[in-house]
């Protein structure tokens, strides 16, 4: 396994289509701007997928499930056999975002990156280096093999999608908020105080403990993520998680290959934060869905400097957001494509009068 | 015409079927509240539908036009003759909403409760007792029996709609957010500060311009408004509109009809504050799609003690921003009938652990 395909930049998004569709906006029957945030979606879809006619019909959708070592630590409100089980229940369609998918006739993929499961799941692609990571708040969470591994499994799951417009990226895994909290608090400079919460829903003491684990975490590994020598990896490597690099990978590819990419909740906004650290040029191929209910997701979403298209109190995961949002992208394009213009309505327009 | 069907009490949402609803959301394969809004969205129309398995599938866009004589003071972007345009673009399908509703598959129907249009449009339904209101600023808006008509005709319009699941309703009428501005101060009690906004674009000369507008018919309809012996529906007469009217009188006759409503925007706000005041067992009826970036809507829906789901700078009216809402129903109902239980798909749930 290597790294090196992480070094191929992106594309850039089409000035020219991102011109063609302000000028196409300002030229619908409404007042200019007043469709907000419809708007500068389908004219940023419009740049990224560099067409007239941006589109959000093909988005699917992939789920990456990790376990984590540090819920040996009790630092979340559910047990390490969950992941496994709620991989059973994607594929057998009984879960939020195998609902969401089928409402949307949106293409479900769940990638098994790095569960503690011994054996393969039907419905499920095994594609894992180990069982699990290793406990951060004691070692570190991979190594360089299993973290490339992770990355490349992301990389793999992107590259069987069939003219995606834009797909979507979401997660399971218990213990993972504890992980990408760590990973954030190391990527950003902000506290444990700041981005530790809940997660699945843990009391005001839980929570506390949590914040003290992240806390040891970031001690031990402090110093070698401070060396000016470490890899651009590293903070991944030692607090992120099995599904958080393969999700970061699949961004990268995604951006590669000219699709954007729905960034769900708080997990996936660190996977998207971890993936910039490794290709800087990734930022504007990331739209973001929703803000999480989770503690820390404001702060990394501002960190990200991202404004999220939904608030609904969410935090489940799962893409779950990002699905919840799709529908929004598909009527914004609509919107776009299918408005009639002042000149063909034969309405006033404003910009008209000088 | 009478007043009279409007006592008719609707009928209250069914706290069995809440209960129920509530103890269902608890057995489903996820963390306890972790779908948030989506969550509270599904229970609420279980309540109101009388139903187990909650829908939105069936939801009817009644969109009415009125036009204003208070146009005459200058207070619009546009000129008068555009509410009429607009009846035609909404009847050729060019308009926002006509994208929306073909997008989503929502039968729409276009009312002409009051435009200044001489003649019939083809497509759109003709119930109006005269051609635009009378300017507010220097008298009523609307006789006694021109209210009554147009409260009727949204009685007559969401008649014709078919087992509705809900009901989205929807508005156009240059003037429009005037009247509703200076409706909305006398209903609240707050002043054309808060409530006057830019409207369709007005640049802060013409919304201070506005705001005057607004204040002199307040000056003039004042005294009749504080007179206790005043019927409910006097600040509707003398401020509102024939759409805002038509709108209200739609409201009170879905809840009776046990029809949850789908509020847009500031104007359709104003028209449920209105309609409360002549109904006040309707407010359960209603639920809150978006939040307008019109300046006034927060302060509407906050004297509403309502919460949005959506919050995108949306500023169009014509219903848009509740039929952008109607995929999120969908999906909150789908999630609520269709996922897995604990017991169903055998994952741990927490409340087994006690």
């Amino acid at each position: 396994m290597s790294f090196d395909w992480i070094a191929d930049s992106p594309p850039l998004p089409s000035a020219e289509h991102r011109e063609r569709a302000v000028a196409r906006q300002a030229r619908l029957t409404k007042p200019a701007g007043s469709l907000g945030r419809m708007e500068s979606v389908a004219i940023e879809l419009a740049a990224l997928q560099r067409r007239d006619r941006p589109g959000a019909r093909q988005v699917p959708v992939l789920i990456f499930a990790g376990d984590h070592g540090v819920a040996a630590q009790a630092i979340s409100a559910y047990p390490q056999e969950v992941t496994v089980q709620m991989l059973h229940n994607f594929a057998s369609g009984g879960a939020a975002i195998a609902v969401l998918a089928r409402e949307l006739e949106l293409s479900l993929q769940v990638i098994d990156a790095g569960s503690v499961a011994t054996h393969a799941i039907a419905g499920v692609i095994t594609d894992k280096p180990c069982l699990g990571t290793r406990d951060i708040s004691r070692e570190a969470a991979m190594s360089e093999g299993e973290l490339a591994h992770a990355l490349s499994a992301g990389r793999r799951a992107l590259a069987t999608c069939v003219e995606p417009d834009l797909v979507v990226l979401g997660e399971m895994g218990i213990g993972n908020t504890t992980a990408a909290s760590a990973l954030a608090c190391a990527l950003t400079g902000l506290s444990p105080a700041q981005l530790v919460g809940a997660g699945t829903g843990l009391d005001a003491a839980r929570i506390a403990h949590k914040r003290s684990v992240v806390e040891q975490a970031l001690a031990l590994h402090g110093p070698a993520l401070a060396d000016p020598q470490a890899p651009a990896w590293e903070a991944l490597r030692r607090l992120g998680g099995l599904e958080i690099a393969a999700m970061a990978g699949a961004m990268i590819a995604a951006a590669q290959r000219g699709v954007p990419v729905l960034v769900d909740g708080f997990i996936v906004s660190v996977a998207a934060l971890a993936a910039i650290t490794l290709q800087p040029q990734l930022r504007p191929w990331l739209l973001f869905s929703h803000q999480s209910a989770e503690l820390g997701h404001a702060h990394v979403l501002a960190a990200l400097q991202a404004q999220a298209l939904l608030q609904l109190d969410l935090r489940l995961g799962e893409g779950s957001g990002a699905a919840l949002a799709v529908p929004l992208l598909r009527l914004a394009c609509a919107l776009h494509n299918d408005m009639a213009t002042f000149e063909d309505a034969a309405v006033y327009n404003r910009g008209d009068a000088g």
